[in-house]
């Protein structure tokens, strides 16, 4: 294993002082509940957004916590949940008395957690809801969850749902809006090359030199079949079409297209695949109106990527055009 | 080899592609003469800025191409120059009148190719000056170049030198602001794997599996040292002295940090870095007054990042903050 750290232990923490230090003037990084929030929270009347998670998806979900996004993400160890009270602490620290969202990937650890805080704050009289994704069509059920995965339509209904927020919509609203961008999501995964938990310090799983693993999790769970490294068109067929078919995508449908990059992928090859999924998107008749290519959800040093796309329409579009200020995303147009 | 592409031969093409797609509302990609340029240009009375060098290093240099930094971007094959007459072709369609500057990074082709293409553009009117960025202190000539190489200060120079272009400076003040950018940065790298070439089809060179190399080129180029890897703090400080020692930067100094990855390392790990660089610029009295953490030079899917202090004034920061609107660099205060 061959990583730039100092040992597994202290990773989490240290790369939390990287971002604390990095990002000073939009976030606050709370090291006792391992949580980054904004800077210029709670905001009084706003409905709150938390999400987290396992690390080692970064930039999910710290990345995206400012200003048209999240108010607080919690970090747990590398691909572990984080506690309640993480979940809790938060919460709480960003509750504007407009109630609080959590979006949770469907992984059975994070539901758990989040269900536990979710009551803990309820009982202290703060409005929570939950969302849970669960946009990954490669398979039902997994390693670390029951149903499917929770994965890339994550990062834009975080998008999403922050603009919504951020203009004064109420929880409910922001609730509605979050589970229907979850239905109208779907995504699959692939790798090139396992990645490797700096803590296991071998790599999650074998692949042979000319091998590749289509749907795969983004902790490395077993995904639909193991096979011959294919060509970019191949791959990109293989994981779009159950994308199209699964809403199913119909001729005319408007869509927010997500290549994303699972951490060891060089950009020129997620531009290379974006160019198949475009023409394959053109193919059924979808128009791709939006677009993020690069490592937006990783599963750390994999070499990989995945395929979201999001069916959406004209008010979804505001809403991703509204002005974003986080480390990751940041437009104002 | 495992890479995203359909055959090695298309690769460049269908990434251009992607961008293209991607990216239609900014950019404009000419196939004929493999450019990129910005889509609202040639703007009259405005500096034109164009690099250009070797695919390979995305988003360098297409993903600059943009409102505030670069007006074109020229991509040879993988690792290999441009030829003159891209370079020519890209100057001729965004020179606005003002003048082109050709921002070069040294190495041996890119400097007499944009010198030929600087003198056809002269025989037919256009002013053009040019900047060869040699920022990278781990050695002195290498493979493809004739004293430093230019690395990752190279990034930095194109926003700053676009910025101050879209405030109306004329060609020699912008020429003038690139030379003083390219004296005031450093940079070092380090890689724990190889790049892979797809022509070549395998690692340009070889390191064990408790190996790193200290000082990599962009290119696989050799470094100052191959050593058992080490922790995140001794490559910190065995890359930061060289530069911090080279300048020399002083306490008191306010500088622009770039810590970079080379590809293929996650961005918990720069993070990681981040923190260490952090430490010790404190240590040595400095003051990071803004940063960049991310890939932004890269070298395929080498593992390894690479770290650039820049000496920055007041005029200098106010350049840095000002708007900038490019695939990978995208920014309104």
């Amino acid at each position: 294993m061959k990583k730039l750290m100092n040992n597994p232990t202290d990773m989490l923490n240290e790369a939390l002082a990287g971002i604390a230090m990095a990002h000073a003037d939009l976030l606050h990084v709370d090291f006792d509940h391992r949580f980054i929030r904004r800077a210029d929270g709670p905001i009084s009347g706003k409905v709150a957004l938390v999400s987290g998670g396992g690390s080692g998806h970064e930039p999910l979900h710290g990345g995206y916590v400012g200003m048209g996004m999240l108010d607080a993400a919690c970090a747990g160890e590398m691909f572990t949940s984080p506690t309640p009270d993480q979940m809790e602490a938060a919460t709480k620290a960003v509750n504007g008395g407009a109630g609080v969202l959590h979006i949770v990937k469907n992984y059975t650890g994070d539901v758990m957690n989040f269900e536990m805080a979710a009551e803990l704050c309820q009982m202290e009289g703060i409005s929570v809801e939950t969302v849970i994704m669960n946009d990954d069509v490669a398979v039902e059920d997994s390693l670390y969850t029951a149903g499917r995965r929770g994965v890339g339509t994550t990062v834009l209904a975080e998008k999403l749902c922050g603009a919504v927020a951020e203009q004064g919509a109420d929880l409910q609203t922001v609730a509605e809006l979050c589970r229907q961008i979850n239905a109208q999501g779907r995504s699959m995964g692939m790798a090139l090359t396992s990645c490797t938990v700096p803590a296991v310090g071998k790599p999650t799983f074998e692949l042979g030199s000319d091998e590749m693993e289509i749907g795969i999790g983004i902790h490395g769970e077993p995904g639909r079949r193991r096979m011959k490294l294919a060509s970019a068109h191949e791959i990109v067929t293989m994981m779009s079409e159950p994308i199209l078919s699964d809403l199913p995508f119909k001729s005319g449908d408007q869509v927010i297209a997500l290549v994303n990059g699972m951490g060891g992928t060089p950009l020129i090859e997620l531009y290379l695949i974006y160019n198949e999924l475009q023409q394959i998107c053109k193919g059924h008749g979808l128009t791709i109106a939006r677009q993020l290519i690069g490592n937006y959800i990783t599963s750390l040093d994999m070499a990989g990527c995945s395929i979201t796309l999001l069916k959406v329409d004209a008010a979804m579009l505001q809403l991703w055009d509204a002005p974003v200020h986080t480390p990751a995303l940041r437009w104002r147009v």
